[in-house]
């Protein structure tokens, strides 16, 4: 059974922590955090610790901090030659300290505290140093998930980008489409079932084949009206923009 | 029991005459199609026509053809005082001839033919020139699906520009971030339970909540960093605009 300890308290952190204690085969030590009751809904108090210098033994140390925070999370610890990874996906695996076998343990999704989150759906980008590494990460990994991938630093710099568009940018879209319901006493209700629709269809359609709408027909006269619509001029620019790259993406696959 | 006449055989029509047929408390009299080949599949050869000065009588009669072409259908038809409807989220009810009594019947749903949808969750937006005619299309909704709205031609403008950024634009993000993916050999499929959790989210929490991300954290040099990443252009100015959009938005928001 592999030993795990967790060093951060954050989202990520904490669905890691519901994740490994429900998992048969991980025995997770401890978890470290500068603020232990930010974890005390989910550990007892001798699972908790807030002394960096002083954690036990343990098969793998997953550092799970904001971005900015990796390196000295790491720097601080005060063993060599260990397993140390972090779980961030826009963060090289260089900023891990180099004393110890330095790897990645990126779950890409989307996290927030109030909803919860089905791990064994979840995909593990998994990266190591050291290839004997990455057997451990994979043990670990399917110990959580149904999903994991060996993913590269220049591949998971790539993914990041891709997530920001698929989930940040996405997710902005709604928001500016519920902004133009707002604005017109209309119901954001009336726009989940296309919602859910659209990202159905992604799943099971390569995106490029499902696009639709006027900009793909090349219609014109609907793109105008909805510009005329637009009183607001950054919108105008967005609607303008997406219309141009959705037309130039496809005649360029033409 | 309301009788129902079809003129039209694209993707919207051939759903609402799936609807139609399967709902228990609607007679679906004939479909008109200058194509009747196109209908075959989804009705005995009785029940379609191609000759449109020869429509037998019905409650309702419901264009469902290209924008474009909405008013000659209209104007073809060889009755008066008759309920018209069109299926159009960007046309307003004064587009069709107004010898007949005149409304819009409009699913908001993105139609492909190749993917079979549950029409019993598809909004419907209601509109009719003459407030007698509304009651027969709310009974007429109510037969093929849970969720109805009465919404006017105004709303139904900004409706129909609403959904242009929560599915096309929606849809671009996903086309542009399979393209980063393939381009660097990653497979899409990781994206996958993000894009799903994404609209799941939006189902159930407003989207302003919900957005999380480096533009919204602010988070300047994963922005750079991804900035460096992207080398082309269009990409980068997508990238560059929606983040200011995000961080604006917010911003007006606080």
């Amino acid at each position: 059974m592999l030993s795990v300890i967790i060093l951060g308290s954050g989202n990520v952190a904490q669905h890691l922590i519901k994740a490994f204690s429900a998992a048969a085969d991980v025995n997770l030590v401890k978890a470290y955090a500068r603020h232990p009751e930010k974890l005390s809904h989910l550990l007892p108090p001798e699972k908790i610790t807030n002394v960096i210098s002083n954690l036990a033994d343990a098969d793998v140390y997953i550092i799970s901090v904001s971005d900015d925070a990796i390196a000295a999370v790491s720097a601080e610890l005060q063993f060599k030659g260990k397993l140390v990874v972090h779980t961030s996906g826009s963060t090289p695996l260089e900023i891990l300290d180099n004393k110890n076998r330095r790897g990645v343990f990126y779950p890409l999704q989307t996290f927030s505290a109030a909803k919860a989150i089905d791990f064994s759906t979840v995909p593990l980008c998994l990266e190591s140093e050291f290839s004997q590494d990455l057997q451990t990460l994979h043990t670990l990994a399917q110990a959580i998930s149904k999903s994991f991938y060996h993913i590269d630093s220049k591949q998971r710099q790539a993914l990041h980008v891709a997530a920001v568009f698929v989930s940040n940018f996405v997710n902005h879209m709604y928001v500016l489409g519920s902004e133009v319901c707002a604005q017109n006493n209309i119901p954001f209700d009336i726009l989940k079932p296309l919602i859910k629709e659209v990202a159905d269809k992604a799943t099971s359609l390569p995106p490029l084949q499902a696009q639709t709408g006027p900009a793909l027909r090349g219609d014109e006269k609907t793109i105008s009206r909805h510009l005329d619509f637009l009183q607001d001029e950054k919108l105008k620019e967005i609607y303008t923009l997406l219309t141009y790259s959705i037309q130039q993406t496809h005649e360029q696959k033409l």
